[in-house]
């Protein structure tokens, strides 16, 4: 792997950030709030950060990158698909259980449903991100769909899984804004109480969460190699289902139409990565 | 140019649903708010939003895809460069003269500066749009700096600019949120007041507009060619500066290290786009 030092200190930063969005999060509900519960109240609406932070933002920035680990390259792709699609599973669930629990919490409270801009763009995350994972099960880990279609959609799959983790941070920010605002009542946010500096910390770490996962998810010298030159003596699992043709294509598929892709694909082995 | 439709339908809406944005934060200020002036209250503290979208959103929006527009491609790449520096000029005097705005409101009406999530990362993002403005016409703009340089930073430019423009978008989904929650108070913004819903859609225009530009941004083969094969008879004004091999290089050079793109340089014209 090319520049593998400062792909380590860029994972190693991304990991040290998450670590503490979590120990922060977790803080925030244990401490400042009332803990977890599941009772309808303030203490239900706690999982709505805890599990949105962990899983829906975490969780889901570790499924994008998790291709990218070196130490992942022994094994197939169609092993790593498993665990791509397993982790926005879980990432997905979390997300529900956390939307869930808002909504329980603002009926027993007699609080309107969906009125928020944090709201609106959440849930249509979610709906988005739970189509994404249908449609990327559909497409890639069951090979029921032919090729070309798989090659031609890999972009868009691609872009819409930066585009959503993006989104879902953008909606977390939106979400603290809301929760310290209704949250704190004396001092209130603008009077700076700990409470408030400490959980616009965890926003940061969001952010910078966000920076790295993207960083690391867009450098194309950091992309897994393809299976023909990874199993080239042993023939992968994944070569097998689906050829050594798709999964070079689906690495080499960013923005290009598939007779780019099918043209290209001749000379993708004499090409560095 | 591939997928020229494409291209057009998307860059098409992009711009509808802008136009779309400036004329609601206008309706905004304008019919739901008390109108703009430069007063230190609340018509001063409108220039805030009016500004950070038409400006600091908006034509952000079009500086990044501004190489892009295949209209573009019969001016030089140093022609296209004054274009591109400029339009972010005048993006970062909108997000200063905005924030000075606000600045002005809160001590008028002392309300405390910074203690607000959204102005953390608002603020943060304004000073780095500077420095990056700064260090894009000192590296690329002017040409004083060594070619290595260059082609080294480019991925960091790129990166740095998408980022940048995501996180502003994301500020102004807080600032939104902020203020609907502040300014709405008999019906408040849970009880969805029209000016709830339009600053609503508002948001959801301004997360359109960045999903459009992030995907015309990103698509490779939407790229300005280079300036060798635009220029191969003519010999253009920015390949005479600075020569074809920085305007390839600069243009290949997400993710890479500056001598894997020296190699991989020699074969850049035998591949499409």
């Amino acid at each position: 792997m090319e520049n593998y030092k400062l792909f380590l200190v860029t994972l190693s930063s991304a990991g040290l950030v998450a670590v503490l969005a979590i120990i922060f999060v977790l803080r925030w509900v244990l401490h400042f709030q009332n803990g977890l519960a599941w009772d309808g109240r303030q203490a239900e609406f706690n999982w709505h950060p805890v599990l949105n932070i962990c899983g829906f933002i975490i969780l889901q920035g570790l499924a994008i990158i998790v291709y990218r680990l070196p130490w992942s390259w022994k094994y197939s792709k169609l092993t790593m698909k498993f665990i791509h699609a397993s982790l926005n599973l879980v990432a997905f669930v979390s997300a529900v259980v956390a939307t869930v629990a808002v909504f329980d919490f603002h009926n027993t409270s007699k609080i309107p449903n969906m009125y928020s801009l944090h709201s609106w763009v959440g849930l249509g995350a979610v709906i988005l991100y739970g189509l994404q994972l249908v449609l990327g099960v559909g497409l890639y880990l069951i090979p029921f769909s032919p090729i070309s279609w798989r090659a031609a959609f890999m972009p868009v799959h691609v872009y819409c899984g930066l585009f959503l983790f993006t989104s879902v941070i953008a909606v977390a920010l939106m979400g603290i804004t809301e929760k310290l605002i209704f949250g704190l009542s004396n001092p209130k946010y603008k009077d700076s109480p700990p409470e408030a500096v400490f959980v616009n910390i965890l926003g940061l770490f969001l952010v910078i969460f966000g920076a790295l996962i993207l960083w690391i998810a867009t450098r194309s010298s950091w992309k897994r190699p393809s299976e023909h030159s990874l199993h080239s003596n042993e023939g992968g699992e994944d070569s097998i289902k689906v050829g050594p043709t798709l999964s070079q294509l689906s690495e080499e598929a960013e923005g290009e139409g598939f007779g780019e892709i099918r043209r290209r694909n001749n000379k993708l082995d004499e090409q560095v990565n």
